[in-house]
């Protein structure tokens, strides 16, 4: 093979079992390319050292920024700045394409984000 | 505002107008984001310093790589590996989510590409 294999967003998000753990599809740039469900409140957070990119799959996604909400339908992106708050919100299961940097931890600096943090993992 | 402002992707990609010339919508960790739409055969080229990602939000796209093609239909990615020669294809147009590093010249090291390539403009 030539190091590269497509992936089927819809049939890969099958196997992302769990709320909340994203799981890595790819790399691009140093960047992790990830999968994830989200359901109910996440924490507030933020990540000093890397952009958070949100693409809506399925559902609806609220992010809660200091000063906004916005509310994320398929098709539509947010790109959350390095070091701003943010959380993440879905009154409904919602599927997401979010890409950070590889290393970053889900739950950037919060203090008390027990078991919501999760380990990095590829599918 | 926030500096946080999301992208509706198919609302923006009516404002991409030309044949493979990508617009950039943001930026996540030093690669931009870019919307694009294909239609007839690129050129043969790689990217010595960015891998390339192509997600198909609308219509087919075959990319050929040195061994294979890999044929994507709307809802699957494909991440190019840098240096990995490859050419886009699409027979009807195709509306494509790009990620490159910031830079990176869309017909990368391809001698003859003309005005296949394209300067690097946000939308």
């Amino acid at each position: 093979m030539d190091g590269a294999d497509k992936v089927a967003l819809v049939a890969a998000l099958e196997r992302v079992t769990e709320h909340w753990r994203p799981r890595i599809i790819g790399e691009v740039n140093g960047s992790k390319i990830q999968l994830a469900k989200f359901k109910g409140d996440f924490v507030w957070h933020s990540h000093d050292d890397s952009d958070d990119l949100f693409l809506v799959l399925h559902g609806r996604l609220a992010i809660d920024l200091p000063e906004k909400t916005i509310d994320l339908q398929p098709g539509e992106l947010l790109i959350v700045p390095r070091g701003l708050q943010h959380r993440p919100r879905a009154v409904e299961e919602v599927h997401v394409l979010n890409i950070e940097l590889k290393g970053t931890v889900n739950t950037g600096d919060a203090d008390a984000a027990g078991e919501l943090t999760a380990p990095e993992r590829y599918l």
